[in-house]
Order: structure tokens, then C-alpha cells, then sequence
């Protein structure tokens, strides 16, 4: 198995990878692609270049990751597992560089997002810069060097760039926490648990969020329970979403067929995304 | 009145903000203080520095915005108005600049990732820098006149910095276009229209999305049309959200009333944003 993820070395995707594999020794990385950006990584698992991409579908603080929503709202992927990894951020500069001195900072939209409150109070007076990945851009000023330039990143990111950390816990909540999840074109079908997940698209169709109480219902009828629920935009026009729903059920059990034939008979269509074992803190 | 808004000039939020109040002449500005940053015109409204701000809310290709539904989570806001913008993106930089030369492009992150596809496609090489907004970007390229650097905003934003426009249209869907809401900390009751919404923020609390099903059979028992469902996370861990609802009538109505007690008979806090004319396409 190649997976695709976010690169290069050293980003959150990486230690979500490791966690998912975890028969891989501890900084040794399992079999896998760094591509530049979240879509790169999809579009090679969705074309067979790899097996699967290890993805950031949503976070704590921040919410969801719009790259991988509009993926699986658009392409026919499947989720075949998932992870969750905490999430924390660093700002980290070559040796020699004070804080007050840095005046950009670079990093991923979503880690910069994170680190706003932060930023503003700490660093008013500093720019941003987009980087591809929160390792990209530790690598980037490590290479660059260019005075007063420093990087929001992992804290292990700064061993691997050979950066130094000027300030730790950056983000706005203590114990922010990423679910990634593994997708490929197939379901893998992977072994069963005791506590299963799958996740289902439901396209609303004109008649819009008016439907959600009916598509609700059908699973609540059953005995069904709901643990996500998220609205995305279908891009054609404001009030027309499609919904993601995770429930507490395998695929393969009557309830939740009967569910999906009950929302179906609503006239609507409900992609199945993937079933696959919900992620425990013990791995 | 004295409005918040993101700045400079050009932004589409001052566009919004025109809309909102269309006895202004066009050309003219209403009464605004432009600030940096979406959080920065909240807070400066939230204080009672200006009488309202005017910000995105959500986005039909990009979804919600972070900041403007933190703020809303968080603090004691209300929703007085809302308006829809289209948005179009075009590429701008100083006279000189040819389409193949340019190698750094700023703007807005929602704005970066709307045209993630065309930047992909047609400037591989190219980085992207953030900006404050998208007008702050179109200004910043305009001042520095660096070779190479181009901005992503409205057309407008070229006239207004004196670029040339390289290319329109950059963005992932025709048609894409912004909710804006002005929001206050106080309900300012705005004369009712034969078209009403009302905003409402449904905290789960630990029984989590499980719950929501309850929530949405209130409204529906009672015949109150969903247009708008949002799960937005607390921050507090993974599978803990708030739930943001727009529902089809106004707070001064019986079965509203009715309902939000019914959900209030679950355990669960409601909070009235706010009741506001629905918008429409004639304004």
C-alpha cells in the first residue's frame, strides 16, 4: 500500500499516518507519496497513482477541511478508515532570531486561521504567507533564511528543519484535535469492530434543508444514532447544500439499510461513503 | 449609523454594505470605518465603537466563515439584516506585468481557495500570499509594484489601485455569491417584510448530534420551514458542536415561540440571533 498525503516530512497528515499503521515503528514513515497540497493527494488516489491519501477532514477549532468535502461531494471516493491526531502549533525561525524581531510568518490558511488570536496579540505588526503545508513553510524559511521570517508548524517539524521554537501553544483551544481519514476510489471493506462508523452523503435536491428533519427521522426511527452532521455547499447557489452524515452503524446491518431505503424513498439520493472502526484514543 | 467593515476600498464587503442600505447613491460610500480583519470589525461593534458591523457569513462554494461564526457563537451578537453579493474573481497587477510573469499572487485565504482550481491549472509555479482582504491585497501589489506579484479581488479593486486586469472569472462556479449579515449587539427590530427569517443558535450541550433530530422536529411539528442547518464546532473536542438554524418566520410568531420552548424542553439552550427581512433579488 503507497499512500498520498500532504508533504513534505514532518506534517500533521504524516503523524496521522503513522497512527493509522501503527505496526510502523515509531519515526519510521510507512510507504508513502508527499504531494504539494490536499486536492494533489485525492486527485492521485482518485486516478490509482496510490492506493489511498491520508486526509485532514475536520478540526476541532476550525472546522471542516473545504478541499476534502468538495472531493468526496464530487468524486466517488470512499473513507476506509479514520484517525484523530491533536493538533499543535509552534512558531519556529533560524537560529538567532528573536520574536520581536520576526515580521512574516508562514504557514498553512487553516494553521494561520488557528493561530489568529495569537498572532494579532503577539505578532500585530507581522504578515502572513501561505505555505502548501505547515512543514512546507518550516522548510521554506529554513532554507530561505531570510531575516525576521519564521513558520507556524509541529513542533517536530522544527527538529527536522533544524529551526529553533520561539513560542509554543499557539493555537486558540489547549487539546485541538484533527480527524483524518484514508479514501480511496473502492471500500476496502475493513475488518469489523465493536464500534463502527459509516458515513453517508445525501444529496437534498431542490426541495434544500426543508428535507433535513425527514432524513433525520429516518435514522432516528430506527434506532439509528447520528454523530456528524454537516451541511455543504454544492457551489450552484446559496441554500442549496448537500448533507454528511456519520452514524453509529455498519452497512451491513438491516437497520441501517432499511434507513437509507426510507431516505431514498424521499426522492433523495444517499451516497455510501465507507464503514470502517471509529477511532478510540487507544488506536 | 457608523458601520465596520473589512477595508480598504474595493472589498466585497463594502459592496454589501452599499446594498444594505440602497438609498445610498451609487459611488458613494455609507458611513464606515474599515478595519483589517473580519474579527476586528466584530470587535469593533461587539465594544460599541461603531453602531453595527457588515460581515461575510457564508460562502456558495467555500461555506461558512470562521470568523464571523466564532464571533456569533461566542459573544452576545445579534443579526439585524442580511444581503447577498456576487462574487467575481479577477487577476490584477501594475501596467507591465504579463499574465506568464506573475510568481506571487495576494489575497484573502477565502478568496485563494475559491480559485484554487484556476491558480492550479493556469499559475502552477506562482505562490500565494495572504492578505487582510481582498482590496488589501489589490493595494499592496499597487504600492510595491513588485515584479511578479499580482492580486486576486473584485474588478472594481483594479480601477480603484490603478491595475490591469489579467484575467476573470477565477473562480470555481459562475454565479458564486456571499451572505453578508450586519450584526449588532443589540436586536434592532427592523420593520417586518412579507419575508421573514430568524437566526437562531441551538447549543447541544453533551448529548451532542444526537439530539438534532429533536431540535428539527420542534420547528417542523409547528410547519416552520429550515433554510439554513450549520453544525459549527464549540472548540472543545471532536464531535462537539453548536447548531446554527435560519428558520422561514419571525420571533414576533406564535409556533416560533412554541417551538423554541419545545427545544428548550430537551435540556437545551436556544439563543435568538435575531428576526431580519429575508433577502431578495430585487433588494
Amino acid at each position: 500500500m503507497t499512500y498520498a498525503c500532504l508533504g513534505p516530512e514532518g506534517t500533521f497528515t504524516q503523524t496521522a499516518l503513522r497512527r493509522l499503521l501503527s505496526a510502523v515503528p515509531p519515526g519510521r514513515a510507512p510507504a508513502h507519496r508527499p504531494f504539494p497540497s490536499v486536492p494533489a493527494a485525492l486527485e492521485a488516489a482518485r486516478r490509482g497513482d496510490c492506493d489511498a491519501a491520508v486526509v485532514p477532514l475536520e478540526n476541532s477549532v476550525r472546522g471542516v477541511v473545504p478541499a476534502t468535502m468538495d472531493q468526496l461531494a464530487s468524486a466517488e471516493m470512499h473513507i476506509n478508515a479514520e484517525v484523530e491526531v491533536p493538533v499543535s502549533f509552534a512558531l519556529m525561525a533560524p537560529e538567532g532570531v528573536a520574536l520581536e524581531e520576526v515580521t512574516a510568518v508562514h504557514s498553512h490558511p487553516h494553521a494561520l486561521g488557528q493561530c489568529e488570536d495569537w498572532l494579532r496579540t503577539r505578532l500585530p505588526g507581522a504578515g502572513t504567507r501561505t505555505a502548501a503545508s505547515t512543514a512546507a513553510a518550516a522548510r521554506q524559511v529554513a532554507e530561505t533564511a531570510a531575516p525576521g521570517h519564521a513558520a507556524i508548524a509541529a513542533p517536530a517539524a522544527a527538529d527536522l528543519y533544524g529551526l529553533r521554537i520561539l513560542a509554543g501553544g499557539l493555537g486558540r483551544e489547549e487539546g485541538a484535535v484533527t480527524r483524518f481519514v484514508a479514501v480511496a476510489p473502492r471500500w476496502s471493506h475493513p475488518a469489523r469492530t465493536a464500534r463502527e462508523r459509516t458515513s453517508l452523503l445525501v444529496f437534498l435536491g431542490p426541495g434544500g434543508p426543508a428535507l433535513v428533519p425527514d432524513v433525520l427521522n429516518a435514522f432516528r426511527t430506527l434506532g439509528i444514532a447520528l454523530s456528524w452532521i454537516q451541511s455543504w455547499p454544492t457551489g450552484r447557489a446559496l441554500g442549496s447544500y448537500h448533507l454528511f452524515l456519520d452514524v453509529d452503524a455498519h452497512i451491513d446491518t438491516g437497520p441501517l439499510r432499511l434507513a437509507m431505503a426510507a431516505v431514498g424513498s424521499l426522492g433523495l439520493e444517499v451516497r455510501f461513503l465507507g464503514s470502517y472502526p471509529r477511532w478510540t484514543a487507544t488506536g
